[in-house]
């Protein structure tokens, strides 16, 4: 039965500060009026910065500029603004992110280099050009350490609420703090990029081991969620770390000292991604795809990101229909190996479908009773080898009203 | 502003009677009950074939049994059910087509090999072994030369109105006569396949010199719709030539003789396509994609493809929107060269971006009255090389009510 309602959304939590960073909004009115529309993230000096950028091939302006700073791996400040993305606006564009960085480092007192830029909101709109410069000596008076909500607001557009998440790790016997905010309800397919997130820490990580660590995360999280199948031209993710944290010294990723810390950071990414799935419009249903069985990670990843993206797919479970038919379709539009013969299908723990074709007697009322709840988990078995991957996915997304 | 109302459906034509071709239909029960769906094409011998097959990696059972015969080249009977489309069925779904191509074979006095089979509807649901083999004998005593209307009604699943194109083409100083018959709402994202189509010429022609203008003929008209991005299952095209009509002999497919005809296959091709967009569900603009300016007519066709299946771009172009934003996403998306400097929109003929940006000043009105209307033309120039290709497409399909 297709139903009205919405999924929960998660509540926005408590962040406590992190030092070294101190963050503040806006309204600015590149796009909106009445609402904060413009954060600042100012950062202590000797803050690392690793990120994740869209692999649109019509990345918006910001996140040109952003991929030629990263290598530096410094950052003092990130400056975003909400509701125009300054994607597909020419060389304007791109001048823009120029004097948006030029006037925050001279704020900040910083290099232009170490200043990084993000946006979302509408591709292929003339950006007002004088907007953020002249906004910004404001917006760095109003930063402050419990800035966290204010930030997290500010970068919303379609978002119905603001996005965060926290953890804390040991580093060997020190406690650091992890802080996130993010948004996002559509564009949401992201190829090996992610959407608008931003991570900080006070944990004193080199930039390239934060660099590996965050791929990582992404990798299993971010990279695993899919809504509409669309790619954004503007997904960031960046993870700060301002290493005002004296715990013992971590060189690499796989520092032993570091293994609470990437749990944590995965859980953060993770978190961040489930906000996304279940703030996506029209969903009513929160979808766990587990595909095993695959040829590898990224084979059964790609088979899952193909049946959670498929229209008709979504269709079905929108309307608590059997998949099994179009989940199938999917498996074989993936283009990934799979074995026909052995392929099996589990639906909320019940075994539907196996050896490549639907069982002739399963319990069908456990199966429907499933499909017609919040949470809705399915398994796909491609019977080829041991690569796993889990999606989420939700039932709708923007623009099926 | 959205509109309900549908689009204009094509007319089945008046199809005349072809030498060697008789097709019938009667209700056989698979699916649906107080309708035919069960079609017979039998086919005189001499009869060479074509066909061009769904790529999916989980095709039906029919699907490979016909990619299995295809080599064969010859044709006597084309046996087609509507309503299960015997996919994942497992080895009971072979066994099933097996014995449907025995039996026809019995009945029409031919070799199981020159027996074609295909079937369309729902996947994954358990197919009555019996129901085909049992009807073929009360089938086959109604085949007629004038059967087609018939024909085209008993393979139609969620279509509304059945589907025909019908053409003459010279072949030296003799009139050949091309007629086809089609199916198709749903699940139109052929990769390199098609949907369910089925032509019938009586010109004279070699199944490999078929084959090579089925493949061309394809590539530009079923391969370049899209509806809701999804591959089907069961995609079937094939070109049967029953070799009846006296003209001068040819041989290769790019004989001169054959010009006309090539020009005919692809004009019906055409047609039967654009009749599968105007019949998908909740189609209330016929929506015409030109790519140019892209490395190779691959390359366009796939930068095509993407903006049409892109379900952002369908529900913009449902609710009459400016599409150029996520027109731009979707070319980034696509994963073929695009020049983001040089990259252009038209829009009904009205210029609404050049070189990476959208123009300050256009001519709003007269691009919202063409995107209000039944007709959409947009042109999308990626700057790159000489490449261009056409993508038909609705802007909505089936599951987005």
């Amino acid at each position: 039965m297709a139903r009205r309602k919405r999924l929960k959304r998660a509540p926005f939590p408590k962040l406590e500060p992190i030092g070294g960073v101190a963050l503040g909004a806006i309204e600015c009115g590149v796009a909106y009026r009445g609402r904060d529309d413009l954060m600042l993230a100012v950062l202590d000096p000797g803050t690392a910065i690793a990120g994740v950028l869209t692999r649109s091939l019509s990345a918006s302006a910001p996140v040109n500029w952003s991929r030629a700073m990263l290598p530096g791996g410094r950052a003092r400040a990130i400056v975003v603004n909400a509701g125009n993305a300054n994607a597909f606006t020419g060389r304007d564009g791109d001048a823009i992110v120029q004097a948006t960085a030029a006037r925050t480092a001279q704020i900040v007192g910083c290099l232009k280099k170490e200043v990084f830029v993000a946006a979302t909101g509408v591709i292929g709109q003339i950006f007002p050009a004088k907007k953020i410069p002249g906004k910004l000596a404001a917006l760095h008076r109003r930063v402050r350490p419990d800035g966290w909500n204010a930030a997290a607001a500010a970068i919303m557009t379609t978002d119905t609420c603001p996005k965060g998440a926290t953890r804390t790790a040991r580093i060997g016997d020190t406690t650091v703090i992890i802080n996130a905010i993010g948004k996002g309800t559509q564009m949401i397919a992201p190829d090996l990029g992610t959407t608008l997130n931003f991570v900080f820490t006070d944990a004193k990580i080199p930039a390239l081991a934060l660099h590996k660590m965050l791929v990582h995360a992404a990798d299993r999280s971010f990279n695993c969620i899919t809504l509409e199948g669309d790619t954004s031209t503007s997904d960031t993710l960046f993870l700060c770390a301002t290493g005002k944290a004296r715990h013992r010294r971590v060189t690499a990723h796989n520092d032993p000292n570091l293994r609470d810390f990437r749990r944590a950071l995965a859980e953060i990414c993770l978190a961040l991604s489930h906000a996304i799935v279940r703030d996506s419009a029209g969903a009513a249903r929160f979808v766990t795809l587990n595909v095993t069985g695959a040829a590898s990670f990224k084979a059964a990843r790609k088979i899952g990101r193909v049946i959670g993206a498929s229209p008709l797919v979504k269709f079905a479970l929108s309307n608590a229909l059997d998949p099994c038919g179009r989940i199938i379709m999917a498996v074989g539009k993936a283009g990934e190996r799979a074995n026909r013969d052995r392929l099996g299908i589990d639906i909320g723990g019940v075994v539907v479908a196996r050896e490549g074709a639907v069982l002739r007697r399963h319990d069908a009322a456990t199966v429907m009773a499933h499909l017609n709840g919040d949470d809705v988990n399915i398994t796909i078995d491609v019977g080829i080898g041991r690569g796993r991957a889990t999606i989420w996915t939700s039932d709708r997304s923007v623009g099926y009203g």
